[in-house]
């Protein structure tokens, strides 16, 4: 058994915390002493125990002398808990194996070095590039105070997201719709334009065949405050809050009217007649909203893309061709003159939901 | 070693004919001899001896109470050479391993039948699944006299095939842009439309890394005969001819221009205002080629697409994003109300190319 083996079993463990961590890390920890796991734990949800805390009470007296294997550099300060590092020197390890620093630019270094001052072996690095993946929306959202921000569409193999009378049910097919109700789980929020609502009515729900989805905080990019007060969206039980943007100074009934719901109306300025998506971003941001899927539809979608603020890309192919042009795109609005002037994806993967296959990569930052 | 092993081995001589065989077929054999592999062959050229023959004579006096595996069931007929059946009873083989029976209407069963009755033991429809892929464009040949017609096309993830400029190069890298050459080596036909040839000047021509490149007959769908002569597509040097398709009679003097690089004028009835898709298909036949790859644009594409006469689809997606609508679209003209009026693509098979994705698949005939 090497570290990376034990370092994989630290990072399924943080995977439980999936969606309900936000706006902390999904952090896992799995305490080791000679070969045999003594301890594990994970970190549930924002504002209970940190990882290496439940794998060290997890572990007990066997904690002395063992190792801990966690995906990130333990804490060194006090935030809504004691810093983890004191935990771990009084629990008497001998080695932290951390497979990543702390990516907050305030702290980064600390705990690793306060450990190694204090006696304790430290190794970092151990299973990266995972733990880096598991958390790149938290690490993004630290660095930047921006949400991580995920593009999605589900269109035909000729690239329309709906026909031209606007039937998109359904493009593809319920193994790769239930992937989005695991998406949506995962994210802090899910963003879509006006005409989605008014042509789809749909409720952004997270829907799990198990049951057991969280839903996120839904956006509803609407500049002239045009949403009507009966669209499901507003009108649906859920713990999760509806925000409803808008450019300017929108009408005190109509905004009234939409606030009745349950709805919050944030206001945010324009640019080039749309609502500023950099300056959204910076306002999601500040909301504790680390990361931001956005479904559609085009003029977004396209819009996100101009303002640069998209990290990642999910587009579903499904196997079916509408055949003509008159079926709505999955962007709209202008594009480059030149094929070399495309937004670049990088760091592309494949992945198959029944027939319909969904191509993931990052947007290329310049 | 058993019959799948060597029937593979067969699949795999088979292949080296590609682009070379047709209107026949290609066919690998190997004769095995107390599990030793003693004489292999496969179908060179059309107008060349048939595979079992090349592997009768591998084998010479070897082939005396051995096994022989061959492709495609024996023909039991004089086409240009004689038929093999005749050949295998000579050499004295013991038993026939055949991965299909013979997809020719005319002469299906014959050979297998042929030989059971002069006690050779046959065995049918091993690796067949393999076999019928490889020759799919023959199959369909041989029963409709109508060419297996590919539909292929480079696409940004949002499905543009060029921006608005008409800028196209490149979509997809180097390696998926070699597939397409390999693609071209194995097609009998490859067509575009006019708009193509205006906005691109293609050559459509084979360039393989290795050299080796057969071209394809280049096929251009041009309604009123408005190619200029000067037209890359009609003055390269090229063992292969130039097809212009026309509607209708075209004026007799620009007829002569054309004509004069070499190329051929054939006129095929209009059906709405475009060149019957059918009726061209069955023309196509009648020259010959069995197999045809479109390469579009977007009306050929979608004319084909709307005329039921595409059995298989290429989509290329390159990882990039146009981010607008204002590119040229992978098919145009009208597409229907209904998302599940699409044409329905089944059989899905992914392939990398570098960071590009293929998507593959076969179009559901109803």
């Amino acid at each position: 058994m090497d570290d990376r083996h034990f370092m994989n079993m630290a990072l399924d463990l943080a995977v439980k915390g999936q969606g309900l961590t936000s706006p902390n890390p999904m952090v896992g920890a799995v305490v080791v002493k000679d070969g045999q796991v003594v301890g594990t734990g994970y970190h549930e949800a924002a504002g209970k125990a940190h990882a290496e805390v439940n794998a060290l009470e997890d572990a007990g007296r066997l904690a002395r002398g063992a190792d801990l294997y966690v995906t990130l550099e333990p804490c060194n300060h006090t935030g809504r808990t004691p810093p983890c590092t004191r935990r771990i020197l009084a629990a008497g390890i001998r080695r932290v194996i951390a497979a990543m620093k702390d990516p907050n630019p305030g702290v980064a270094g600390g705990g690793a070095e306060f450990l190694k001052q204090q006696g304790v072996e430290v190794t970092l690095g151990v299973g990266e590039d995972r733990a880096r993946k598991l958390n790149e929306a938290f690490i993004k959202y630290v660095r930047t105070g921006c949400p991580f921000v995920i593009a999605k569409c589900a269109a035909t193999l000729d690239g329309r997201i709906a026909t031209r009378t606007g039937d998109s049910r359904w493009v593809t097919g319920p193994a790769a719709r239930q992937f989005v109700h695991r998406l949506r789980h995962a994210v802090d929020a899910i963003m879509v334009g006006i005409n989605t609502v008014r042509s789809d009515d749909p409720s952004l729900t997270t829907r799990l065949d198990s049951g057991q989805g969280r839903d996120a905080v839904r956006v509803v990019l609407d500049t002239h405050l045009s949403i009507s007060p009966q669209a499901r969206i507003l009108r649906q039980r859920s713990a999760a809050q509806t925000i409803v943007v808008v450019g300017g100074v929108p009408a005190a009934t109509k905004k009234a009217a939409v606030e009745k719901t349950g709805a919050r109306v944030i206001a945010v300025e324009l640019k080039n007649n749309l609502i500023d998506m950099q300056a959204l971003m910076e306002r999601l941001g500040a909301l504790e909203l680390t990361s931001l899927l956005i479904e559609g539809g085009s003029r977004v979608l396209a819009s996100a893309f101009a303002a640069a603020v998209v990290d990642k890309v999910l587009f579903f192919y499904a196997p079916k061709i509408l055949g003509g042009d008159d079926g709505v795109p999955i962007c709209s609005g202008p594009g480059p003159e030149r094929m070399s002037a495309c937004v670049a994806v990088t760091d592309v993967s494949v992945q198959r939901f029944e027939n319909d296959v969904l191509i993931e990569g990052y947007v290329e930052k310049s």
